[in-house]
């Protein structure tokens, strides 16, 4: 669809690109702070990407058809902010003036949904590239669901991932994570720009970075290219290397592309290039002046681009116009196909799930005992044929987190399939490795890419290692699911450095991801529905190792769906007692509730999955769910009480575990810590 | 000292290991769960560096002089037990019977402080082997502070590090940063054993890794070997081979080393090895007994260790002792050299800091404006000649965290010094590159090692990239110190993806953790004396970027240590409000203060720089700070708000931020979110 014929690099380009760099001191110094450096060496490489390497179409910035780019680097915002506005997506000079503003276009990091043309939120060093994996692991998977017969390079859903990356990028474990697995995964449609300019923020890296980092990428199977332009001794930014490098890259469709460019960071500011300092500070009038100089620019000018120049660079606009019209006569053609797949597509580009698909969820006998991973388990297994969208896998943890749904192929190259988990290039089944971080990026990139919807599982002491990309999920509202299983004590023997105590209230800090803890295995399935009908925020549930009681009256999705319920009634109807519970930590209230009936106490007990959705609630029916009436409450969770006097007021009691777990049977556990029913009996009491 | 001779191995030799097997076996079987398959395959390689590679004296477990093991498969933890116990730790036979009961000193991973000889807590992957880095580390500046003339291989501080990893430990992201980090730092004294079984939980290893990691290891600078028991075919564990190949990485003093193991897991288990289900459940008892008779042993018998064993094995005891002696003549000598060294050596091994080491701490001019990021690295500069067990560095951010002690040379092989960085081998200044993950399992490796105390500097955000390796410090009691820097919206410009929101809660959240926020400058220095004056809990300091007013009051050590106290009384002593504020928001909370009295209400300012210190002070005192006959009061944090309730109580007020933060100078942002003074006067109100 694109010409790989030698590139045409007008002096009107290279005008351009000093545009570029003129735009990106000036930016940083309106603003007073910022990161420059790497947008003015960078200039050429992102010119030509959005110029003549990408296929997007910026009148159309949703285009399913699109290449993807992700800056890793996202400190380097202006280099994206100035393609954008220079490629016309809308972004305008002003725009570029009110950088790092209140309330501009233009904030110090890309951020998805609040920038037309961000394709992800980037920042926290190393997430990006994971994103750019994900991406490409949900452009094979849907290329799947919608075309999967087609022959390579002819279908409507065959892109390519563009990503820029840094040395902090590379320096960051999780870019171990996710480029063994694209590696693994053989992602061809994935190229990796690395910005090589040995300058981080304590200046040369050769402080801290020695590794080979070429080899490492070749050992991780990845196809490598180096273009260095600094090769000669004198700097020579060789564009036609780099062109040449990235058609490679794309003609490369069975292993990702990883091109080390050797840049000198800041080119050509003659004080301050090659230093920390152009890095993530303004260059100062004078150095700014410089540079102006030296490019042959006015000096006393500022975000001065002339209309010669702008009209140049829009031309990319009908390049892209025709780009589209060109995908599109495929496009129509595949929509005149098979129509269930049409209709999957419809459907999933709104995130809009097949009406009575709920229908399919399980439904659990009540008296039985079952872990609530359990349950998960078979929610997924009866959601497979309803939801094509849905997949997902775990972190070398999938029989413990009951994250395979049965009989489903895992998602792999046909020739690292085993025994266990047989599969194919577009099947269903995630494996990440250990590699729970990887995981994270990997699930915002497949959320971020299009309408599938990605979950992935581990131990939830484990979302420690996963944390800075759940928050990323959480401020971009993607709609990624966790499975986090073993959530307690209850975990039993292995003990202090496996069982989460602090995890639940962690999570719960994090504003906008949904903390969902069922009591038993009907509550785990109406949680999920709850979940899956979010298609705008990040949900984690946390689940037992340890089987528990099926309850009556926990499997109604609304009252699921409100956070918190009523799951007992005192017996008179007139609570002088409110226990709330959630997880496995329930089954305590209820046995409680019993015994202080027994007694005389009338007693309600509060189920209260998902604190998220309860809070959501209006005031008078949280009221009525624990009325202010009644002082008397106990809050009882296996894990610190951190936020549930909020819940329980002054005159309330919270039975919680404010120190590390141990290794023991976890029946025992409970006991030795104090979490029993006669204990929520005892505070019960202690609060009347 | 060691010889390097051809080793011996004799037939009892080949029984002992037997032996190590089938206690793997009996010891899972009898607790109904565990991991006996790494144990099983990894008993020749245990036994032969507990027999006859590391250099250890059993009866003096914590000596000084000895080689560090470091068992970074944790889960294994069968591995190090049978060996403990083997080599005569005093561990027994019936503490193998209690593997994973409660109370027994056999818990399911290895904890550290709990049973004698293990040297670190492992479990979660990949934190060993960052901790066995930051244990080498710490060996070589230990041994600059007291032998740094002594010739290679001469000193008493002269000793290895050895590791045992699996495919878990180097999937993990961490893996890569701390490996990174060691092949830079030329860690000729770390040797890692990578047990490579292909199997993890998912079984075949191939479904999730493919990487050539040994190449990937070359590409870290590290001397890489490669032992394979599998290479002719048959089974063959080529102990001699395994022998070679640590005593060459012994011999390797300018790289760390990497012997890359070939294994089959559950070697001998005739149905069971090589799978994942040997990995972590128990065989069954047919299989134990299939295998004991593939090993001649009785079936019949379980805990079978004939006294013939025994005696062979516990000559390590006396191998121990002759080693432990011939270092004490060496250790000796150097005591009658430099009095000064061996002064700081002794107070260094007991954790205690010199008399009157406080009287160095700066005092800031009250009515100045200091950030108290800077008033942290005033603080450390100071201290840098008094305590020269102090030292620490950043993550590639340490001018931001004001990490550096100013003129102490950087840590670091004099070729990798840079024209910002001089520095040499026994260096002070830490760079950790763009490793956060990495640095924190270092610092807990360094505190692990000996008497030195560590330091770590990155932004408050970031602290979830490392919040595993923090996790793990609290749970060993570590006295390790994170300066987390721009520790909320204050951070500005950079906007959401950098600034903490959540963080203050999530870190408190961790029991044992220490999250210090300082007001002002002088409550800086102050909240460094009592996190130094702790020998046994990890602290972390939240500092800000911006400038914040220096306040009279707030320089008193003994105040500040109680976590919580009266900045600011009611102007008649009668408060009818108290404000509590921590960090930047005190002045906040001051300005509010005096508006509020301008008004004829008596209010009260608690400046609470340490939730977890004045949670530890006796209810009178507390109740003296925070009067509960006052109902009125409002708490006031950059964050959110969840833990404040318990300190405002139900009639209080809290003055939060409930959502993600915005790109803009800071002001603004505070005062587009609310967070002024005129809003806490307003809270004060409505609390009343």
């Amino acid at each position: 669809m694109l010409s790989s014929a030698s590139l045409e690099w007008t002096d009107l380009d290279r005008k351009a690109v000093d545009v570029v760099r003129a735009l990106a001191m000036d930016a940083v110094e309106k603003a007073g702070n910022g990161h420059p450096g790497t947008a003015m060496s960078l200039a050429p490489a992102a010119y030509l990407l959005f110029q003549r390497v990408l296929r997007h179409d910026p009148s159309d910035p949703t285009w399913v058809g699109r290449d993807r780019f992700v800056l890793s680097a996202g400190h380097s915002s202006l280099t994206l902010y100035i393609q954008l506005y220079l490629s016309g997506y809308g972004l305008t000079l002003d725009d570029l003036k009110g950088l790092r503003q209140w309330g501009s276009l233009t904030p110090g990091h890309p951020e998805y949904g609040h920038t037309i043309g961000v394709e992800t939120t980037t920042g926290p060093l190393g997430q990006g590239l994971g994103n750019a994996v994900g991406m490409a692991m949900a452009a094979r998977r849907e290329r799947g669901l919608f075309d999967p017969d087609a022959a390579p390079g002819t279908s409507p859903f065959d892109h390519m991932i563009w990503c820029i990356a840094s040395e902090g990028d590379i320096e960051e474990g999780i870019s171990h994570e996710v480029s063994s697995i694209a590696g693994h995964q053989k992602l061809g449609n994935l190229a990796v720009i690395f910005d090589s300019n040995h300058i981080s923020i304590e200046d040369d890296t050769q402080i801290a970075l020695s590794e080979d980092i070429v080899k490492r990428y070749e050992a991780y199977g990845w196809h490598v290219q180096e273009v260095d332009w600094t090769v000669t001794g004198e700097y020579h930014e060789d564009v036609q290397a780099l062109y040449a490098a990235m058609e490679a890259a794309r003609a490369e469709t069975d292993r990702p592309s990883f091109i080390r460019l050797r840049t000198v960071i800041g080119w050509p500011a003659p004080k301050k290039r090659n230093t920390g300092k152009i890095h993530g500070s303004a260059l100062g009038a004078d150095e700014v002046a410089a540079t102006k100089k030296l490019l042959g620019m006015d000096p006393e000018k500022s975000f001065d681009v002339s209309d010669e120049i702008l009209t140049h660079v829009r031309q990319v606009v009908e390049r892209g116009r025709a780009l589209r019209a060109e995908w599109d006569k495929g496009f129509q053609a595949w929509r005149e196909g098979a129509a269930e797949r049409v209709e999957l597509f419809d459907r999933m580009r709104h995130r809009r799930l097949p009406d009575g698909w709920d229908k399919a969820l399980p439904s659990f006998e009540i008296g039985t005992s079952v872990a609530t991973r359990k349950a998960s388990g078979e929610v997924l297994s009866a959601l497979a044929p309803v939801l094509p969208e849905l997949w997902g896998g775990s972190a070398d943890l999938a029989e413990s987190n009951n994250t395979t749904m049965k009989g489903e192929p895992s998602f792999i190259p046909d020739e690292y399939q085993t025994k266990e988990f047989p599969g194919n290039r577009y099947g269903r089944t995630l494996h990440f490795g250990i590699r729970e971080h990887g995981m994270g990026a990997i699930l915002n990139g497949i959320a971020l890419h299009d309408g599938t919807r990605p979950y992935g599982g581990t131990f939830l002491v484990f979302s420690d290692y996963m944390r800075p990309s759940v928050r990323l999920a959480a401020l971009m509202k993607l709609p990624v699911t966790y499975v986090w299983t073993h959530d307690s004590i209850g975990l039993g023997e292995d003990g202090p450095t496996h069982q989460p105590v602090e995890h639940l209230w962690a999570l719960r800090a994090i504003p906008g991801l949904d903390v969902v803890r069922p009591a038993d295995a009907n509550e785990t399935a109406a949680a999920w529905k709850t979940i899956l009908d979010n298609n705008n925020r990040p949900a984690g549930l946390a689940l037992t190792r340890q089987n528990v009681p099926v309850y009556e009256g926990t499997g109604d999705p609304d009252k699921v769906a409100k956070g918190g319920y009523v799951l007992r009634d005192a017996s008179d109807g007139q609570p002088r007692v409110v226990l709330i519970g959630t997880g496995s930590e329930v089954q305590l209230a209820v046995e409680a509730r019993d015994a202080l009936e027994a007694q005389g106490i009338p007693t309600r007990v509060v189920s209260m999955p998902c604190v998220e959705w309860f809070r959501a609630q209006e005031p008078a029916y949280r009221q009525s769910v624990i009325p202010p009436s009644v002082p008397a409450r106990v809050a009882v969770e296996a894990g610190i009480g951190l936020g549930w006097r909020e819940f329980v007021g002054d005159d309330g009691e919270v039975l919680s575990l404010e120190h590390f777990g141990a290794s023991a049977p976890y029946k025992t556990i409970f006991e030795q810590f104090g979490l029993t029913a006669e204990r929520v009996v005892a505070a019960a009491k202690a609060s009347l």
